[in-house]
């Protein structure tokens, strides 16, 4: 028994929906944009671009399923033959009104080369404006959980690959908590297709439910104009990463994807201060010193 | 008779310098905090953060002198065999407060390598938030008439290479209206080394008057919110431009170089939207279909 891209493109969208469907449930004032778009070259997807939430201000919980000419640039990058591609996934960032809440990221994608060649990949990691390590051990228990349910080497594996994954090297800064990233998911002897397909998909279904616990932990914390000036200097942060490093970004950039969409993971706003120093022992100061690689946070 | 680089550096320091004064004798209220720093792999640079103004919000205007080992990254990207490089250079980045007065960038640079090659490099570009042609049509016939008293094919050549730099591919957009741009400028039959140096001291000369001279037309000019939330989105395009495109922020970040100078081009805040879609024919709009190349501005 295997799986074809059909049926997995088909599980993405409708995680997309799940997904869709539980936030609004948990935030019933936050208003969603749909835009369905075709990409030029070939395919399109599905952007749900939210706003305006009582907890989320800003995000996107996107679709898309692409395939053509593979860009020589990326090419190059990955040292492959010219090739079509076929590349399907789901992608999410949110950005959370109170500043006491964490910025969330997942990405699933799977891709296939008309050589024949294909794997999945995907992350999910978190970044709090303000580390609260208990925070930390329940989103690394629930990630570890789902790990450990499809190989007992996942978890190490890819948590330390979100570490270095997630790592903005001009700041010396891991960009939050880290999470886990795993790439080039491939058959061998220990999982077939089918099961790292079922993996993929565990990792897609706690997404929500993992968020929403700890949204509620912290939603309704009080705040002041402190903390939202962290808030917004901590997403500038955030930017960087993305225009920098992520690879996603830098995919969709190279390969005529949707700007808008591939751009949702902005935050609303964002603040550049020449060399910001927190007073020290400050909970500004604490969270810096936690954004570190290889911190054991269970 | 020639230059050597001691005296390139010398002349930049100056320039810095002479720009600051011009900006706070025009920006009285302007702060600048001024941080001399030294790079672990050699040389280092003086940083002026301008902040807080009547009129310029926030900016930068930094000179350096680098030295050591190119970055393999940077070597194969020029390819170029294993060297030493030496670069000097002044970079100047202002945001204004008031949203009818344009952003400013200048950038000079002079690179050597220890083969012996050596060129200069260097660019002026204005990013109005509202674009005026008469605004552009002074700004460019100022950088014309520096431009022509050298050559009278760099005002073309240099202008049409500042509209494919100063793009915005995935946006199609350009930056802004642009300016000049030429780099890897080496003594040829026309110019020798000397007189390339003499063109790039008169480039930097004209900055800050021609800069006063814009910011006197509009500073006092009244705004609304409409006019700030404009601000803040053209203000998240150059954070793009910058961190996906601009060179001197990738080769700065690449040599680690001093991340909070580097950086000092960031806006004080900008703003995120998903799909913005300005109303037709408000000046919004007619700005937006003025960020093209080829616009001849004179």
């Amino acid at each position: 028994m295997t799986v074809n891209k059909n049926e997995i493109e088909e599980w993405f969208k409708t995680l997309q929906t799940n997904i869709c469907n539980a936030l609004t449930n948990f935030d019933t004032k936050v208003e969603i944009v749909q835009d369905v778009w075709q990409r030029e070259q070939g395919g399109g997807g599905c952007s749900n671009a939210l706003r305006n939430g009582r907890y989320i201000e800003k995000g996107g919980v996107n679709f898309s399923a692409v395939h053509g000419e593979m860009p020589e640039k990326i090419l190059k990058a990955l040292q492959l033959p010219p090739a079509e591609f076929y590349a399907t996934g789901i992608s999410i960032v949110l950005h959370p009104l109170n500043p006491h809440c964490p910025i969330i990221h997942m990405n699933t994608r799977y891709f296939e080369m008309s050589d024949g060649h294909w794997w999945f990949g995907g992350g999910i990691d978190l970044t709090p404006h303000y580390i609260e390590k208990e925070e930390a051990r329940l989103f690394h228990s629930a990630l570890k959980q789902v790990c450990d349910a499809h190989d007992s080497s996942y978890y190490n594996s890819f948590k330390k690959w979100a570490d270095d994954y997630f790592f903005l090297a001009h700041r010396n800064e891991t960009r939050g908590v880290g999470g886990i990233f795993f790439d080039r998911l491939t058959a061998d002897e220990k999982h077939n297709k089918l099961q790292l397909f079922h993996f993929v998909k565990d990792v897609g279904n706690i997404f929500a439910p993992t968020y929403i616990q700890l949204m509620n932990r912290k939603k309704d914390m009080p705040y002041n104009e402190n903390h939202l000036n962290w808030q917004l200097l901590r997403r500038s942060r955030y930017v960087e990463f993305n225009l920098i490093y992520d690879k996603g970004t830098k995919f969709g950039l190279d390969t005529n994807g949707r700007t808008e969409s591939i751009l949702m993971s902005m935050p609303p706003m964002a603040r550049w201060e020449y060399n910001y120093v927190p007073q020290e022992e400050s909970p500004e100061q604490q969270t810096l010193n936690l954004l570190a690689k290889n911190i054991d946070w269970i």
